[in-house]
């Protein structure tokens, strides 16, 4: 039994105010809240349509479709406690750390935090204006991903320029070509806005600039990737030395 | 002056029954019906809220947001007519071919056109029952691409089957390392489905098993990619060679 106030706790949950003034998220689909289940998360409470998880509370398709924030109703959604991450885990010096500068899709964030965890990067630092990885899809599109990067926000300038002795790669048109670039094993690769790329303020911490060329390198096509297409390709290269 | 049957006739554009129909898709955004101006595209009227180009028609702020099929709609939107290519246009034996069994995110395959676009390749080859090109979710996730990349439909384990001495590479679990597996300059490339990858009539085909190393090899973290950024990863490296 859900209460229509439950109701509404839980459908503010897709807004940052709600999430914030709540500590907690929602996450659907059986998938995702088993993986749950088997984090450290803490789950406060599962609803489902039907017996999936022993802990699991039944509710009707339509008290589930209130509540869902996906187009077509998942059978179980959990609401889960937001998990604090300490930003000095994020160590530029001896691993690679993504650095995401106010990418504002909530798709592009998901996939990206998604290929981080494919690439083996386990910590993404965003600007404060950057989409909220809590945000329902978000949590989605990461396919599970979030429960294992580390995903902070701090001011990206101030953090950028505190980071000494450490390699800063961001990607310019008038960037090396990434291909013959020297990589190194750690150091920050900060991706920008999805319009705009990289603001002038990050920029000037950028110590190595790259640049993916397109092929042939002469032609006159696209202007640009998707922000989540190329941090996938710079990963990539990152990974492949 | 838009009446009440042409903004419902333009509305209908935004199912593939529609664009069939009457033969034409719609574009949006001053950059993109730029574009669409400058190709060889036919267009057939185009609406604005402003004067921005000098053959379009003004409409009001409320009748733009009715057909647009932004969340925000933009100034000045475009009915094209529906372009025809010719499948025999894609050439494997000769050139690198995207082909695409079941993608069935609309974001997904605008930007795989999108980054096809940038790497190079002018043609992709779509099963039937791939999210359709003309689609608005396509057309601007695209950013003009789609004016450029000529997008196929049709039985893709037939053609695969016909395309004899072309090398026919798709991604599995099983495949070689793509970093040091041999690449060629020619040939097709197959994307699989979100969920499911490439069925097992189109795997009949492929004659080259690719895999995108997960870092560290050994690791356990995210199963797999988004299927745009597996393609961006793989037409990478083909393109890097």
């Amino acid at each position: 039994m859900i209460t229509r106030a439950e109701i509404l706790d839980i459908k503010s949950l897709a807004t940052k105010q709600g999430r914030e003034e709540q500590g907690a998220f929602i996450a659907e689909g059986e998938k995702l809240v088993g993986e749950i289940r088997n984090s450290s998360l803490r789950i406060r409470r599962i609803l489902q349509t039907k017996p999936i998880f022993s802990e699991g509370e039944i509710v009707s398709a339509k008290e589930m479709e209130r509540i869902s924030q996906l187009k077509t109703a998942n059978s179980v959604l959990a609401v889960v406690e937001l998990p604090s991450h300490s930003l000095a885990q994020a160590q530029p010096d001896k691993n690679l750390v993504l650095a995401l500068d106010r990418v504002q899709n909530p798709g592009n964030l998901g996939t990206i935090i998604r290929l981080a965890d494919w690439f083996g990067i386990s910590d993404i630092v965003c600007s404060e204006d950057s989409a909220d990885c809590f945000n329902p899809k978000v949590v989605q599109a990461t396919m599970g991903a979030i429960l294992r990067v580390r995903v902070h926000y701090t001011n990206l300038p101030e953090w950028l320029a505190a980071q000494h002795n450490t390699k800063i790669y961001g990607t310019f048109l008038e960037g090396e070509n990434i291909y013959s670039a020297q990589l190194d094993k750690a150091g920050v690769i900060v991706m920008g806005n999805e319009g705009q790329g990289i603001s002038a303020e990050v920029a000037k911490s950028v110590s190595h600039k790259l640049l993916i060329p397109p092929y042939p390198t002469d032609r006159c096509g696209s202007e640009s990737l998707n922000v989540a297409v190329a941090t996938a390709v710079i990963c990539s290269e990152f990974r492949r030395r």
